[in-house]
């Protein structure tokens, strides 16, 4: 394990927002609360599930505030530092270390294109700037470039990432990337996906970052508690249960984008179990409409959370 | 024409840097004084050419005050607020505005994956919170959105945008809404293309904002006024020697990104013209190897620049 | 230019067909004759608006001996031989010739994911099985693959291809291809745009594959001719309302694909022009709905053509 | 189960072919009974590893005729009937049936864009003109449409598929399906994956076609086996070691396309192996160079293949 010991469940926590977009910090103690009662592993502070790229530095310092309040110390606490390139980066990498995160979550550039060499550099710099583990975040739906096989064993191999987040959704490629470091289990790789969480554990993943592990924590440590014992019969039919609550995402489409259906639909569940104050996202992103609101609470009784 | 009046060729300024990465406002005044001196009937500030997403606010503001201070009320100066996300753009939608510039450039949201209803409701909650007008920048290349022929009509419909900078690369698009608006001349349309400045003029184009009029801004000023004079002769003759000089952009590939290699192609120009201290790109980014340098001044020589 | 003298207006006939799938050669006989009574300067058939991947090689055949009956020697003819791969094209390759045209256009391989080096060997295989000029037909849009700069060169280098049909939306490349090609007028590239042909004749291309030319033949020539002889201003004009009559292309969408609302569109106007007998598209596309007819119907009045 | 009875280890019979590029029909013969002797459950005659695009109607039947001698009646013979568009689909689709296989593989139609409201057209027609089972083939990176969930459930409630082959690469998507299906077990759903075959049986598919069964057929039987059984560890040790075996695709590239390297890594190990007589690949694809066969024959060794 990493000096991280990032594993298991690791939900990237939802930020609720008040009325006029400030973090509603009773809410976010309320999901952390909610989150650890629920038993995850850790806590993926200010990733994508978090609207990170719609907060400024003030709103993510009072996300990493109230988390370092509430977790810091119970369980590892990670924090994206998402911006669009290197020096902006390093920015909030060193924020997050003034507020007392445990690890950094950090994505290839954006916006500007870039390359397999240049991605390596800019985790290169950002390691120099700032002594803390880095995840490496693998999001190219977001960020236009897949982190190559050689790439991510470049980076390890160099020392500059302790772990992987992979939300690329090419399942093949991390499969291989789980071979290729089996002897080496210092190297912690997580799956981005919520559906197929059984399947990268018996691949041999360490662990799970769901963004619907807002919504049921303890639906994931179970999934995952089942997989570490073996029990695949009983891994499945909880990410089956898992697979049914999924569908919470799709409400909004087609009138929403999928980023905001997807935020929308675990912040309206949120809303629904009284764990957040309202379901508000940053703009430009609305409400979910009433239609989807009942569809989703109907959702959440049929999958026993209501 | 808008309340802006942008037309002709507007460059996206380069933005130097020291060896430290911090503006080196000395060159950046001597790169604002070869543009005017050339003749450039604009000026687009933190623009993709200038490395806007690898500058902070305190970047940021540099920039803008040389430029007001060196050309405001001469041209016009529209500024880049390009950020991912609604928020964050009018954060510096407001620095902009403090610091004097005429206009601002707006992109999509980028990293998180949005629609042409949610841009629509992005430039309008800008629009609302910043008095100034606003080009609407179509560059699906780095936001993986374009905008589509509708979305444009409705922005510019509903008086939130004023131009449009068509860097799409989708020509027989822009032929379209350059015929959508051709009873509505208060709306300017520019090229960002570097190579078909003469098929826009052509098409109706009020204008263009080419990255390689950093280097040879007189030559782009000529292309113009010959097709603004119906001269398609001595306008495509001025656009095939900016063509080869556009070569200059290729030099660092494959082992460079396409984007380094061309902001890094004209630093490396503008480097050997004189005309900056440094050629330094922002982190990751490095400078063109030594060939590369060759190169290029071998191309400025045969296009006459040295 | 090539011993193909392959320039000017170059219409990809559209295939008529009767009730039950078969070539409607009467019909075919009054769009060739409709063609050349327009002035156009050659014929492209089998490309991608005769629906040529639908047609089997008894259908090909059939359109092959009409326009050689009704245009042989008049205008070269030239003959998409467009199937997946080399072999298979080869055998269309060898019928053309069997039916008497003066050039085959062919595409890379689809289907199968190829490579710039594999379709340089795909086109030396054709040229060496079959003694005709060879038109390279660039159309990633179906293919998924774009010729690249070099492959055009090489190819052309070593006399396997005569000229070049761009289809694939890429002016700028397209630009710098004619620049490179300037001090070889042996090379013809002709573009596949509809929309933008002043500009690709401005740029110094040798001619144009305008499906709609099937539609409006003498527009086209019209078109072209004002470009030959630099009266720019002509051009433009006569390209603004055939972008107007473009229009017709997007009647069917959403409801139907693109393709079959590109063919449709055209297939209806000449229908409603009494060229063609009925506007059946290959299964399994549907001839376009009655609003949309109404709207094309409306069109071609306002235009001039009905 | 289906009428077919489509389940388990269900290979892409590669096709052996001579040095004049006929079909190798000893070999095929021995591949034939080679897959037999391994245990699989059904065979996939004339998929894409088969280089079906690249088999002109003679070579398809000599396929068809030599499988159905060595295994008619003994597993289930499906063909892919795989051509653009519709009705050259169903000329294969009526030789299919002539020649005896027990149903019939079919994909979208590609380089014509379609849409799903055609692709279920396309089926539909099939369907109607050919009385043969139909398995879905859903291969987005050869014909750049992937089969939505409703297409599937659609063309799955109107009779006209009986199975899915997945080789989209979207995990998530084919686990919502199979979730859909449970309660239809007439309904076969099968991973066109190498690599993640012990995910999909955990996820409750009903087999897998995989290309790299021609080489080590038995191998992926006892993983199917293992995977009924339950016997998740031993399903996944069998599917680790033939991950280790896939590296054979990868041999060929960067110099070759990754297809030609693919379908040349199976025919390569095959070769070595004893059981084709060479190694030929269709037109334009070159066999693999020497390094790569040494390469292969070493993943042979360490795999116990050799």
């Amino acid at each position: 394990m990493s000096t991280l010991n990032l594993h298991g469940i690791v939900p990237p926590v939802v930020t609720p927002l008040t009325h006029d977009y400030k973090v509603d910090k009773p809410s976010l103690r309320r999901v952390i609360k909610h989150l650890l009662d629920g038993g995850v592993h850790g806590l993926f502070l200010l990733g994508s599930t978090s609207e990170v790229v719609f907060l400024n530095a003030q709103q993510r310092a009072d996300v990493m505030e109230v988390a370092v309040q509430e977790a810091g110390g119970r369980v590892p606490l990670v924090a994206g530092v998402i911006d669009p390139t290197t020096d902006r980066t390093i920015a909030y990498a060193r924020q997050a270390k003034e507020m007392g995160v445990d690890g950094l979550v950090v994505t290839s550039q954006f916006y500007t294109r870039t390359s397999q060499a240049e991605t390596i550099d800019h985790f290169s710099y950002i390691k120099d700037a700032v002594d803390l583990p880095i995840v490496a975040y693998d999001i190219p739906v977001c960020v236009q470039l897949k982190l190559a096989r050689e790439t991510v064993r470049e980076l390890y191999d160099r020392k500059i990432i302790c772990a992987l987040k992979d939300s690329s959704g090419d399942e093949g490629n991390m499969r291989m990337l789980m071979r290729d470091f089996a002897a080496h289990p210092d190297f912690a790789i997580l799956t981005g996906s919520e559906t197929l969480v059984d399947y990268a554990m018996l691949g041999g993943a360490h662990g799970n970052v769901p963004g619907l592990g807002n919504v049921d924590p303890a639906g994931y440590v179970r999934l995952y508690n089942a997989a570490k014992a073996g029990d695949w019969n009983a891994a499945r039919a909880e990410q089956l249960r898992l697979i049914e609550l999924f569908e919470i995402v799709f409400q909004g489409v087609p009138h929403t984008s999928p980023n905001a259906s997807g935020v929308g639909g675990f912040k309206t569940a949120m809303y629904l179990m009284g764990l957040i104050e309202n379901r508000h996202m940053s703009r430009p992103n609305k409400v979910l409409p009433d239609a989807a609101v009942e569809k989703i609470r109907s959702i959440l009784t049929s999958t026993g959370l209501l």
